[in-house]
């Protein structure tokens, strides 16, 4: 039995969609998945009566869905430590305390994304090895997805925690993505060796010396969509959080504003299933959160207007994530394996 | 009369691109307007021949034309100040002595950006009170430009270069793009002010008391191409040269993705007017190479990949960069304006 939580007060439209997106999850999950909503569970029952109704009746199957009682909730706008410290019994904190008690496998929130990640430090702690941990954000891209990190976790980094960065995404691309020797890059402005300021300089030399690492070189911001450069095949770009945030949320906003000018000047294709496709690509809620790696467990954080199928894919991503045994694959390639020479 | 150098060994196709950019772009601007050649002069005479030929024998008008010999030539693979120091005769050295001396009010180059930066900041040096060059760039959007610098040129800034780019990007904005009061953002991982890493959370404190900068606050990366964020419309985002330059290149980069993704999907449509213009947006090459600001004089960087038709707007933002008098209007705004205070 793999067993999902998710917080259910956490999104803008809380715990409406994360009801919905765990209906919908269990719907589309084998029968060993159970999905556990955190939150105040008069609300969670009253969206899910709602649900019912919205869906013409069709019966939840509730043998798979318990409800774990957290009266308290941490707004989008509060400041994360204080929260985390002030509401021990919020849905962030209930949540991840599951998963720390060994009585949940995953968790899953659309809200206070600093919460979630102090949270989840505080609670589960870092694998040891790991200096930082870092938001994973897979980069749809013309050939095959791209995992960006840190995608906003440490937005300042040292030399070693990006070198930290490229095993964590290595292991996750290797496990997740079933990709074998996943390619590295470190994002740079150049891809000679000089290139850089003095964080990234330093790091280009540890990581052409990193064993387990399939280190390409430093990659510039055209390679990320290509999924390559000269050297190879682009699966991992490594970066620190305030670069990797900036180009994350630009991507989005492209996406957007390329669907908004091809609807504005070819009305009549839009009907078409090439459209549909095209438009599922480049719209960014149809991406399910991205994993906080380097906790010990399996966390996802959604941004706050996931609709419920966002909320559906971060499901499917946290089940794989556990099945593929993750957690214990980033514990072992810190521990005995080549990132803590 | 205006005279505008252009660097004819630059790009990768150089001369021949520069050549019809060149003749191209004199038969558009007014008459006042003269173009240098700076290169090997029997090269561009080939080329000028070439081009003549090409054009069916139209004659291209010699007397705006005017041929200045510069035997070396810096590669795309020299090292910047190394090239500058050990090529005095280079195109770009001679090119950039022409505006010192002068004889010349503005330089064009597609070649090694590097040494075009060390060289126009060691011949023409900075305006006083300028701490650091940068490179506007220009961001298409779907409402208005946006000028996104340092998009290259420092790696690493500390808070108060941070605010002196934000100078002059309102100077360029006013100027150039004509808009009164340009917005300033400051490019962050959140709106918030304890967002950031220390040296932009020190440079959103000094930006909000500087005098003269329309400061709009933090801004996000989804903020650039939306063109506003909740304090006003952005005209000009400020970041160090490393966040820049990454952004810069990942946006090329997801335009022509989009472009090749569009084409595959509707290729009924590709040659419909809105498609072509919908291209036009998104092919960054129809740009005309960034600005770099802060040093004495008027100084553009193109891509090395660029056509003749980004040669031709090149040469048209410089035309504009003169005749607006930016070079006078930077140097007051740090010399007596809120810059210098």
């Amino acid at each position: 039995m793999i067993r999902i939580a998710l917080d259910a007060m956490g999104g803008d439209n809380a715990p409406r969609v994360e009801v919905e997106g765990a209906v919908q999850a269990l719907r589309e999950l084998p029968p060993a998945f159970r999905i556990q909503l955190v939150g105040r569970t008069a609300d969670i029952e009253a969206a899910l009566k709602a649900q019912g109704a919205a869906s013409g009746g069709r019966d939840v199957d509730r043998s798979r869905l318990e409800i774990v009682e957290a009266p308290e909730v941490v707004g989008m706008g509060e400041k994360p430590l204080a929260a985390v410290k002030g509401k021990p019994r919020s849905s962030v904190a209930v949540g991840l305390g599951l998963q720390k008690k060994g009585e949940s496998d995953a968790f899953i929130s659309a809200g206070n994304t600093g919460a979630v990640m102090a949270a989840a430090t505080l609670l589960l702690r870092l694998h040891e090895g790991v200096q930082r941990a870092a938001i994973g954000a897979l980069f749809p891209t013309a050939v095959h997805p791209v995992l960006v990190l840190d995608g906003g976790a440490t937005v300042d980094c040292d030399a070693r925690e990006l070198v930290g960065f490229a095993h964590l995404g290595s292991v996750y691309v290797r496990d997740v993505l079933d990709r074998t020797q996943p390619g590295v890059g470190l994002l740079n402005v150049g891809e000679e060796d000089e290139k850089g300021n003095a964080v990234v300089k330093e790091a280009h030399q540890l990581l052409t010396q990193t064993p387990g690492i399939t280190y390409v070189g430093n990659v510039e911001g055209r390679d990320i969509l290509a999924g390559q450069c000269k050297k190879g095949r682009i699966d991992v770009v490594v970066c620190d959080g305030f670069v990797g945030n900036v180009v994350l949320k630009f991507y989005e906003s492209a996406g957007r504003m390329f669907m908004g000018m091809m609807k504005q000047a070819f009305p009549d294709v839009l009907g078409r299933p090439e459209a549909k496709q095209l438009f599922k690509f480049l719209d960014y809620s149809e991406y399910g959160g991205a994993p906080l790696l380097g906790v010990k467990g399996v966390v996802i954080i959604c941004h706050g207007a996931s609709p419920a199928r966002a909320i559906v894919s971060a499901v499917r991503v946290a089940a794989q994530m556990v099945e593929s045994h993750l957690d214990q694959d980033i514990g072992a390639e810190f521990a005995g394996g080549s990132a803590a020479r």
